[in-house]
């Protein structure tokens, strides 16, 4: 069921339901709804602007188990629960007493994104990207990934019938590269990292051969982005309509962190949540924390990196939202920090044997932020608490040292002399 | 929020909810709700007998977004939803319509169990044998396992608090394996195919070694087995408090298939769907196929067969609900089919390339064997029918072979003239 995005629409769908416009985040142009992401005086980036209508806690409830009950603050059309998409979202916000009580917290919960139907929250942005290049008439989607957009995208242009041609780094995780290819699209591996990708694929789309493609996260990058706003939106429901008082979110192109503070800051707006402070804390593995270094040193300018980490997910050197993200986090009073890779595997199994949660390693990297910003004390233990995790353990198998115990005969005396009871 | 089992209970809580006891499938004996499987006088198979109250869609309906909005009708406790447990279910019946335009049928869905927390139905029976096991006061959870059991017992151990040592076939998949053990419990492999584990298991039960320890499926198999019926009751709910016209079940022990099949008896009981005709068949990989084969030569009784497919999680050779299955499908006049492992990889494919699910082998058998009946014309291309996929194809990354489609240098001129546009 489709949420009416203002009382006064015409029920007709409209195809970005509350969107009005994009505006430019750096001097604030606007611009109608078209697949751009750049603003052509200032080549600030664009983001969707709306106008919202009223909506209510029980008009969103009565929506479906998906992201799709937020339809009405998010640019997509009133029947989009109709259309052919992955329909991701209402993932477990799992009450973590077992972890707050190892780490001496007060009330800590897990919000669990690898319940999406590819295993991460990027099938929640691909999901936006999906319904604007429908709009637009595009046939291809394609992105550059350092594997699970790769994945959420060849899912999800299976589902709605769009040829996908996906770029992803070379040397990627097996099952990170399988979950791509399943769909029967084509995964182009570049040799070098993300950020090589990257500049490729600004490229391949400003050559007429790329014209008539949609690249989920450059040309289709504002209306994509939004879809990190329903982490916020599903949190703060599923908390009972509250938001929490700290959030600890990972850093890959720092879109994400970002979103997340729109969506809070949109729900005090519309009044369906109390405007009370709330703290968002960033999370980067060493081995590719440029944002944390500038937050450190105090500077709005990201300087960036050559990525070398585990935590593959979140290698980008160059991230797009980095001074967008040490805004948020300085504004709300959080902080932006980052573990190494062995704290990020060791962060894994805390949260594995304590929650049964098995995340991928962007999961080890918040889930280790949380502890190391706890033991310096700039977590507040007794503040309500949300840990981000992403993404899915089954993708980075090679992360965790996880197998057998003892491989025995069948038989119950030998069970017994290998001392396992 | 639990929803009350009867009108007229008092609201304390009881441990298992509606369950009134056990009792014999074969002879009808019943017995107290104890960690029992077998009856004392005829050997045969323990179930879970009920004496429901009233209950309304609607009172579903405003239940928790996973089984517990099904309380009323488990052995469970009234306030189980704020225990500790993995609260699987309410996965996505995604409608198929790209599958069926390729089959040439009018009504297809894909019940896609890949969204529970391991990624496998088995979340939904693990969570009963926990209730279960909780109540009696078990400190240890155990199984034996074709691998996708296994990680659900882990998890739901860690998340619950129980120490937990589960068996596996030696040689599994790698992702079976890791994600068994990453929770921190034991995982002991077995020299041995699935029912030498299982053999060992029974043994293990019976000693006093194991005498405190709950194997889910084996002394709370009653409890445990009852999780399957949360299948049928989304499957109804989600295509509008409706029963399907045909549903494909895959078969390992075949307790599954035996549960559909009691929860949509259950439904039309007790009034929430209307009586009408639905056909269960049966799906099997053809290396392991000991009901399809009783079921093609007319008999009643399964003959153990030595498994051999890619299809691990349903290699059980010696089903203990087999003849159940035979009965069901007869019954509703459906029947038992199998597929070769040739098949099952191209239904993978398939189904990816279509609807963007990405099944486990097991997925790639119902819709192998879905193929295969409407080829044959024993189903109906016309009626409503339901398609299972039971686990996620992540796990099982060595049955497809999906890679990248080339690797090239970061450069627009080879990208072109590699001819991938």
């Amino acid at each position: 069921m489709a949420i009416a995005a203002t009382e006064t629409q015409p029920t007709a769908a409209r195809a970005f339901g509350p969107a009005a416009a994009l505006s430019c985040r750096e001097c604030g142009e606007r611009y109608d709804l078209a697949p751009r992401f750049a603003c052509e005086f200032c080549f600030g980036p664009l983001e969707v602007a709306y106008e919202f209508g009223a909506l209510t806690r029980a008009e969103i409830e009565r929506g479906p188990n998906n992201i799709w009950r937020y339809a009405g603050l998010l640019p997509v059309p009133d029947n989009v629960a109709e259309l052919p998409n992955m329909d991701p979202g209402l993932t477990p916000l799992v009450r973590a007493d077992r972890l707050a009580g190892e780490l001496g917290m007060r009330s800590l919960h897990v919000k669990d994104d690898s319940a999406n139907p590819t295993h991460s929250f990027k099938d929640r942005v691909v999901a936006m990207a999906v319904e604007a290049a429908r709009t637009f008439g595009f046939r291809t989607l394609s992105c550059s990934s350092t594997g699970n957009l790769a994945g959420a995208v060849g899912a999800a242009s299976a589902r709605a019938g769009f040829r996908s041609c996906v770029f992803i780094p070379a040397g990627l995780e097996e099952g990170k590269v399988v979950m791509a290819a399943v769909y029967g699209g084509q995964v182009v591996a570049v040799d070098g990292n993300y950020d090589d990708v990257n500049r490729f694929c600004s490229e391949l789309i400003g050559d007429p051969a790329g014209e008539d493609w949609g690249f989920v996260n450059v040309n289709l990058r504002p209306y994509y982005a939004e879809g990190s706003k329903t982490l916020a939106y599903e949190i703060a429901e599923q908390l009972g309509w509250r938001l929490p008082e700290q959030i600890i979110v990972p850093i890959a192109s720092g879109s994400q962190l970002t979103k997340i503070d729109k969506g809070f800051r949109e729900l005090i707006e519309l009044g369906l949540v109390e405007d009370r402070p709330y703290k968002v804390f960033g999370a980067q593995a060493t081995g590719c924390s440029p944002v944390a270094a500038a937050y450190e040193q105090g500077h709005d300018v990201v300087q960036p990196v050559k990525p070398d980490t585990i935590a593959k997910s979140l290698a980008i050197g160059n991230p797009a939202d980095g001074p967008y993200v040490i805004d948020v986090c300085r504004r709300t009073g959080g902080a932006v920090a980052h573990v190494d890779d062995a704290a990020v595997v060791d962060s894994i199994g805390l949260l594995a044997r304590t929650e049964g949660v098995f995340a991928e390693t962007a999961g080890g990297v918040t889930t280790g932020v949380l502890r190391k910003l706890l033991d310096e004390g700039a977590l507040d233990p007794d503040a309500e608490t949300v840990v981000l995790n992403t993404g899915d353990g089954l993708k980075t198998l090679g992360a965790v040292e996880a197998g057998v115990t003892a491989t025995i005969k069948p038989s119950l005396d030998v069970f017994k002399e290998a001392g396992l009871l």
